[in-house]
């Protein structure tokens, strides 16, 4: 019965509305003590849960307006998720970030300094290299990174025999580099991507050896991270590859 | 016989001097007629052709350094990557660009206007409609689209089953959707992954049907630009997901 707050700060590469199925243009309200009208989340129950969610792509007019905006309004956008929303009680926050250590990232370490970050990379040694640099301005930040989580792990074919797609070792290699645990690793299943463009998570549904993985990296970061820590759970994305497959995800994991 | 110019403008998301081979620092040196040094491009030999690859890789002191730089910062640090590197003669540039619509695809857009983008996506529908937005951007700066390529098709397994592991049709829907063609399906290959890592792209090697996908993609690449359009082929990816399976190789393609 948690309260879970998702704020989708890949301002360009917004993908949330579609894959929660919660596609509906926000509305702004009048609120007691504020001059400014506030941002009401979208909702959706889920279990005894709710997730309140905010994304780009429900400001934008349709899914295809290019979003050309630049460095200071970045920081600006991601200031008024967090500020002019009506977040209401939460008992975690959930940030999906855009790939990188840009401006979103930055802005976002600055405004919630006691944030946790979880960093997703592939098992390609070329990915890792790429992620390990979030873990880098994560240190110089000061936030804490949780843990990272592998995905696109492996696939397992019918005949069941199992391929390393893109590579092995790289999020265990990346968990050592820097000190912290590997989470989880996530396997390649159809289901994924496919429930994702449906607006439908493997992980709500419950089908498949994907959706186990991310309860349990989801209980993993429950018990890991204290009671009392509201809007505490962040996480950080970097490279992670499929579309679907991701920490994207992470809103339903703890929901 | 071709000169290449490959320029990787994903400032955070590196990654072409390690799927190249070529994790050389790059040397500045002084050039006749202008007051400061010039940035001397490292060069592989493919075939009878040169790259010529120039990546911010290059330039800073180890792959796991984060690159905090802001919105103004990258535009500068693309308008030196056009501005100060002494490329020569060049039959074409290949721009690996970031995902998304950012500073450096603007900063692009507007100091290459001539430029040919190819955007890449995955099957996913959702994948598909973050890649819209890059075309969107191109329309209104006036760029061309000069094709689609679908990354991460589906998997054959060695039992000759064929899985759409990321869903279908999201490439050739995309093509539709901006009246351009689908240049291409990209297959998973492990070997492709593999080879990106170890600095030996499968184009190069011409092992395995994404090696032949990449090199049809690069003829009709070749074919559609006119001769004299010197430094005319720039590639633009979004959501390319799979790293080692990307546009990032495309200056293989066209060597």
């Amino acid at each position: 019965g948690k309260t879970v707050g998702v704020l989708d700060a890949d301002i360009w590469g917004f993908s949330i509305p579609r894959m929660l199925g919660m596609p509906d243009r926000l509305e702004a309200q009048k609120v007691d003590g504020r001059d400014k009208p506030m941002i009401i989340p979208n909702e959706r129950k889920v279990g005894n849960g709710v997730l309140k969610v905010v994304s780009t792509g429900m400001l934008v007019e349709d899914e295809g307006t290019a979003l050309m905006w630049r460095g200071l309004m970045l920081t600006k956008a991601v200031e008024q998720f967090l500020n002019d929303v009506q977040w209401g009680h939460l008992d975690y926050l959930v940030i999906d970030m855009p790939p990188g250590t840009g401006d979103v990232q930055m802005g976002l370490a600055r405004m919630l300094p006691r944030t946790d970050l979880l960093i997703v990379t592939t098992p390609a040694v070329s990915a890792q290299k790429v992620a390990i640099r979030a873990a880098d301005m994560a240190r110089r930040s000061f936030l804490r990174v949780a843990g990272v989580i592998e995905n696109m792990s492996s696939f397992e074919c019918d005949h069941g025999e199992s391929y390393a797609l893109f590579g092995t070792g790289g999020g265990q290699a990346l968990a050592d580099e820097i000190g912290v645990e590997l989470l989880g690793q996530v396997p390649i299943e159809p289901t994924v991507a496919a429930g994702g463009d449906a607006g439908e998570p493997v992980v709500l549904a419950g089908i498949g050896k994907a959706a186990e993985v991310f309860s349990r990296i989801a209980t993993r970061i429950i018990e890991d991270t204290p009671d009392n820590s509201d809007m505490a759970g962040c996480s950080a994305r970097d490279e992670d590859a499929g579309v679907g497959v991701t920490v994207r995800r992470s809103p339903d994991l703890q929901a």
